[in-house]
C-alpha cells in the first residue's frame, strides 16, 4: 500500500510522534510506502510531498512541531480543490491519506471523504475540544506547561502579596484552564463556557484576602467573556479602557481586579509556549498509538473515520460524529474545582 | 460528618493531592470534620491521628510523599485489629474512613469493610496494576520520570555506541516499561508478563547494529524473568555469575548482552526516583478528582467501594472487584510497541 | 550572637535558600540566635519579626519566594526610620542584620550602615545587574525558565512559519535576554544597553527568510528602546498605535516586524514566571554559600559589606562599591552572540 | 582558514553546542571552512571526517551527545600516530585542530601540540576536575540532573522513613556530590577526597534519627572509599559480602547503614543519566562561548593552549598547566556543606 500523511492547523506537541508511528507501522510491519504532504492541505492540493522512510522519522519522537510543516487552508479553497487532490492521489498511487489535525482539519477531511477520498483522520488539539474522543495528544503537554508556570507564579504572587491573572489557551473551551487550575490549586478559574460576573469574581478573590491570605491566582481561558450586562465593552474590539482586544482578557481582569480590590494585580499571558516543545510521555504514547491504529484502520479499509481514545482503548469513529459539536466543559466538571465561577 | 483518611503502602506522587482534596470537599462544601491517621493502618489500629483542617493541607497539592506518613502492616495484624479499629472509630466519632493505597491496602480495606466498617477506598499505584480503574494517579508521574531519564540516556548511548539496559519499576506488571519505552522510543521492552528468551533479545538488538545503528536502549521491568529453560539461574537467589538478585535484572542483562553481542552494554537502574517528587499535572487532577468523589461517595453512603476512572468519568466500584485480579499488560498493547518481545 | 535577617524587593528564586543557610550556619555552627523581620525593611522599621530556628527553615531550600515576605519601602521612609530601626535592634538585642536584596535594598543597607547599624548584605537580582559580584542567585533560574520557554517556542515558530518576539525581564540590562538568547539560539537579541534601529532589525530577520529559513525567534529585554530618531513614539506613554506602554515592547515589535516583513509575527511576554518557583541547583548552591559566608562575615565583624562571588570564591566587598554603578552588558559580550544588534 | 574539530572521551552535555559555535564563528564571521573528525582521535588518525557547514549544525545546540561521535583511544596509539595525524592535517589543508575533551583528551592534545600540531583545546568534564578553569560545561547539567533526582527521593525517603544512599558520578573528585548534595539539602555527603569512617557516618545519620527526624539522604560519589583500616574489603574486587565492585559503593553503604542503624536503607545509583540529554542554559552559554573563543585563539595563533573560564571571562591557558593536576574539592568548600564528612 501507499499512504499519504499530512499535518494541518495550529502546532501541537505530538504531531511528529504520530508521523513516526505511521511510518513505523506501515513500513516496518506492513511493507507499505509512506509519503508526507508538505504544509498541510496545501501540500495535498499542490502534490507537494516527500518520501517518508524509517530514516526520515529517526529522532523525531520527542521533538515538538512537525517535520511536514503546517498551514491553514480556507475551506473554499479545499472545496474547489477536491478534483485536484484526487488527481494527485491517483498520480502518486496513494491508497489512503491520513490527515492529522483539529476541528477544521477534520471538517476538511470529512468533505474530502464525502467526495470519495480514502481518508482516516487523526484528531489533534491542545484545547481538548474534539468530541467523541476522551482526549487527544497535545492537551496533556499544554496543561503541563501551564501548570509548571502556575507553580512558579504561586511563589512569586505570595512573596509580592499580589493577585496574578494568568491567561491560558482556550478560545472556545476552558479545558486547559480547568485542568491547569485544578493541578496548581488556583483560587478562581474562568472559562468561556461560563461568562463571568466581575462582581462575583471580585467577591470571591476578596473573600480570600479577608480570610487572611495574602495572594491569589486566577486562571482565565483566553476566550472567557463577561456575562452580558455585567461589564461594558466599547465598540470596535476595544475595551472600555481603549485597550485593543489584542491585549487579552488577563490584562482587562488585572485592571478591573486591582481597581475593585485595592490590591496589586498583574496579568501573565502564557501564550504559544503552551503549544510548542517536547510532548509529555502521556502525549507521546497516545500519539504513537493513534498513528499505529490509523494504519491498521487503513488496512481494514475503515475510511471516513478517525482514531479516538475511549477509556484505554483506541477505536475509530465516523468523522461526521467527530465534527458535529465542540466538546465543552460540562457542569459536573466545573463543580469538582471548588473555585470555578 | 466526621471522616478519617489514611495513606498506606509504597510512596506515590499524588497522595497529598488526594488528602487535600478530601479536606477541601468535606470541610468546605459539606462542613464535615476530617482527621488523618498517621502511618497508614498503624494509625487506625493505634488511634494515632491529627486534625486536618484547611490550613493543615495548605501548600501540599504539588508536594510528593504524604503528610500522614505510610507503613506496611501485615494482613494478620489487621485481622486481629478489626475490633480495635472499630473502637477507635466509635471513640473518634467517625462516620467513614477513606484509605488511600494500592492492592494490599485495598485488600485490607475490603476486610475491614466486610467486617462492618464504613469505608470508601481510593486506589493508588505507580505500577498501574489495579483492575477496574483505567488508571490511577502516580503512574503518569512514574512514566514521566522514566521517560525523561530515557531521553537523556539515548544521547549518551549514541555518543558512546553502547547498549544501555534501563531497569524501571514493575514487579508484576510491565506498564511503566511499556509506556516509558514507547514514549522514549526504546528498541526493546522486556516485561514480567512475557518471560524473555535471551537469544531472541540478543538477535533483536543485534539486528539493529547490523542495520548500521550504533546504539540501543533496552527497557526492562524489574520483575522481568527469563523464559523457563532459556537461561540458567543458580540456587539461593544468585544468578549464574554469583550476583545477588539485589543487583537487579538490568545488571544481568547487561552482562549477557555484552557477552553475546560483543558490544559494550551498561545497566542503569532508575529506582525510587520514580515514586517520589512532585506529581505531573495529570496525576494532580486525577488525585484531586478521586478525593472529591470519595467524599461524595461517603455522603451517599456508598461503602465497601472505591473510586475509579472510567473514560473521563469518576465512578465507584466494589472493593471486591478491585482486588480480584491484577491488571497486566494485554497482548494487544504489546503489539503496539513494535519492539516488545 | 543574635542576628536579624530580612528579604526585600522583587521576588527571586533562592531567597529561602539564603535564609535557611544563615540559620543553619548561625544556629548550628555558632550557637547564635536568628530572627527574621517580616516584609523586608518594613519589618525592621516596625520591629515585626519571628524567631527562626532550625525547624522554621526545614523544607524551604528548594521553595521559591520567601518565608519572610517582601515589600518595597521608599528610601525617604527608611531615612526617617533610622533611629527607629536602631531602637528595635537594641530592644531585640541584635548584633547584626543581614538584608538580602537587590540594588535598592543594598542602597538602603548602605544608608543604615553609614548610620552605624551593623550590616552584612547579601546581593539578590534575577537581572544580574549588581556590580562587584560575578553573578548572584536568581539569574540562573530566570535564564533557565526563559530558555525552556524559547526551546518550546522554537518548534512552534518553525511549524507556523512565524516570527516570534519573546520579551524577557530586564528593565535596565539585557543579561537575561543575552544568556537565554544564546542558550536557545535566538536569531536576534535586543537589549536596553543598545537602542535598536527597527530597520536594521527588520533587515537582519528578513535576511534569514531570504536565506530560505521559515521562522525566526527574536528575544527582547523588556527595557529595550528604539534608537532616538529611528521610530516615533507618541506622547503620554502610548506608542504610535495608541497601545499603552503596558502592552510591552514585544507587542510593538510584533506589529512592526509583521508590517515591514510581510510575515506573521507574534509577541510572547514571559513575565513573572521568570522570578518564581524552585531555584536551579546552581542558584541553590550560590544562595547557600552566600548565607554561610554572610554569617562568617558577621562573626568577623566585617560590617558595611556584602557577599560577592569572584570566580569560585565567596568574598565580601564594601556596600559602597556594590551600589556605585549598574552592571550592564559590555560590548565584548554582545560580540559573542553573533545575532545581537 | 580550515579548522578541524573533534570530540573525545565520555559523553557530556554541551559538546554539540561547542561544535555549533565553532562552525558559526569560523564560517560566519571569518569565512573559514570547518571539518569534523569522527569518533574523536580515531577520526584524526584515520582521516575520517565530514564537512561542517552552517546547515550541518542546525538544530543541535540543545541536543545532548555529539554529532561527531566519540571514542577513547589509548595514549600509545596516539603516540604512534603523530606522523599519521600530521599527514592528514597536511592532506586536508588544515590550519588548526580544536579537540574538545576531558583530562585524557587534553593530555593527548598536549602531546600532539608538543609534536608541532596547531592545537587549541576546549575542556570538557561533567566531573569539574580540570584545573585552571573555574568550571566547564557539562558539570552544571550533571549537578542539575542529580539534584532533581534528590528532590524526588527526599519525599519518598520521608514517607517510607528510610535512609536513601544516592550514588552520583565522580570517580576521583566529589564535585557533583558536593554541589548536588548542597542543592538538595542532603544530610551527609561522602567524597573521594575524604575517605570515610563508617562509624562516623553511622553516628551522624543516627544523630538525625535521635533528634526525631524520620529519614535521611546520603549522597556519595562513586569513587568514595572507606578510610584505611576502618572497614575491611576482601581481595579481588569484591567487598566483604562478596558483592562485585560493580554493584557500587551505594549498595555497600546501604547494607552497612541498615545493619548498624537498624533502619531501612536503600541504594539508588543515578548512573549515566547524569551525562546525557539536553544541557542546562548555563552549560549552553559556556559551551557556546568556549567555541567562539577557541576560534578566536586559532586566528590569533595561540596554539598549545585551551579555553578556560576565569570569573566571567574566557581566557586561554597553556595545555601544560591544564593537565598538571586534578582539581579536587578543597577543605574550605567541604566546610560550607555542614554535613560533609
Amino acid at each position: 500500500m501507499r499512504i499519504g500523511v499530512l499535518t494541518s492547523g495550529g502546532d501541537c506537541p505530538g504531531l511528529n510522534a504520530v508521523i513516526r508511528s505511521v511510518v513505523h507501522r506501515a513500513v516496518d510491519a506492513h511493507g507499505d510506502e509512506v509519503i508526507g504532504f508538505l504544509d498541510g492541505w496545501r501540500g495535498l492540493l499542490d502534490g507537494d510531498h516527500l518520501e517518508l522512510d524509517l530514516d526520515a522519522v529517526s529522532g523525531i519522537l520527542a521533538r515538538g512541531g512537525t517535520i511536514l510543516g503546517s498551514s491553514r487552508v480556507r475551506p473554499e479553497d479545499l472545496r474547489d480543490g477536491v478534483e485536484r487532490a484526487k488527481g494527485h492521489l491517483r498520480d502518486l498511487g496513494l491508497d489512503a491519506v491520513i490527515p492529522i489535525g483539529g476541528e477544521g482539519t477534520l471538517k476538511a477531511a470529512r468533505l474530502l471523504s464525502d467526495n470519495g477520498l480514502p481518508i482516516v483522520g487523526v484528531p489533534k488539539t491542545i484545547d481538548n475540544d474534539i468530541a467523541v474522543t476522551d482526549v487527544t495528544f497535545g492537551f496533556d503537554t499544554a496543561v503541563g506547561v501551564a501548570t509548571d508556570a502556575l507553580d512558579r507564579l504561586k511563589t512569586t504572587a505570595e512573596s509580592h502579596q499580589r493577585v496574578l491573572i494568568v491567561e491560558v489557551m482556550g478560545r472556545h473551551t476552558g479545558w486547559i484552564a480547568l485542568h491547569s487550575g485544578m493541578a496548581a490549586g488556583a483560587h478562581a478559574i474562568v472559562v468561556p463556557e461560563r461568562p463571568f460576573d466581575i462582581k462575583e469574581l471580585t467577591e470571591r478573590v476578596g473573600a480570600r484576602f479577608e480570610a487572611g491570605k495574602r495572594f491569589a491566582i486566577v486562571v482565565v481561558a483566553e476566550g472567557a467573556k463577561p456575562a452580558p450586562g455585567t461589564m461594558d465593552f466599547a465598540e470596535g474590539g476595544k475595551d472600555i479602557y481603549g485597550h485593543e482586544r489584542f491585549a487579552g482578557i488577563a490584562n482587562l481582569l488585572a485592571v478591573e481586579l486591582e481597581r475593585r480590590l485595592g490590591k496589586e494585580a498583574r496579568p501573565v499571558i502564557l501564550g504559544h509556549v503552551q503549544r510548542g516543545g517536547t510532548p509529555t510521555a502521556y502525549d507521546r504514547v497516545l500519539a504513537t498509538r493513534f498513528g499505529w491504529h490509523a494504519v491498521e484502520a487503513v488496512h481494514r479499509g475503515e475510511f471516513g473515520r478517525m482514531t479516538a481514545l475511549r477509556g484505554t482503548d483506541i477505536v475509530t469513529v465516523p468523522l461526521a460524529e467527530a465534527v458535529a459539536s465542540l466538546k465543552t466543559v460540562p457542569e459536573e466538571r466545573y463543580a469538582e474545582a471548588p473555585t470555578v465561577l
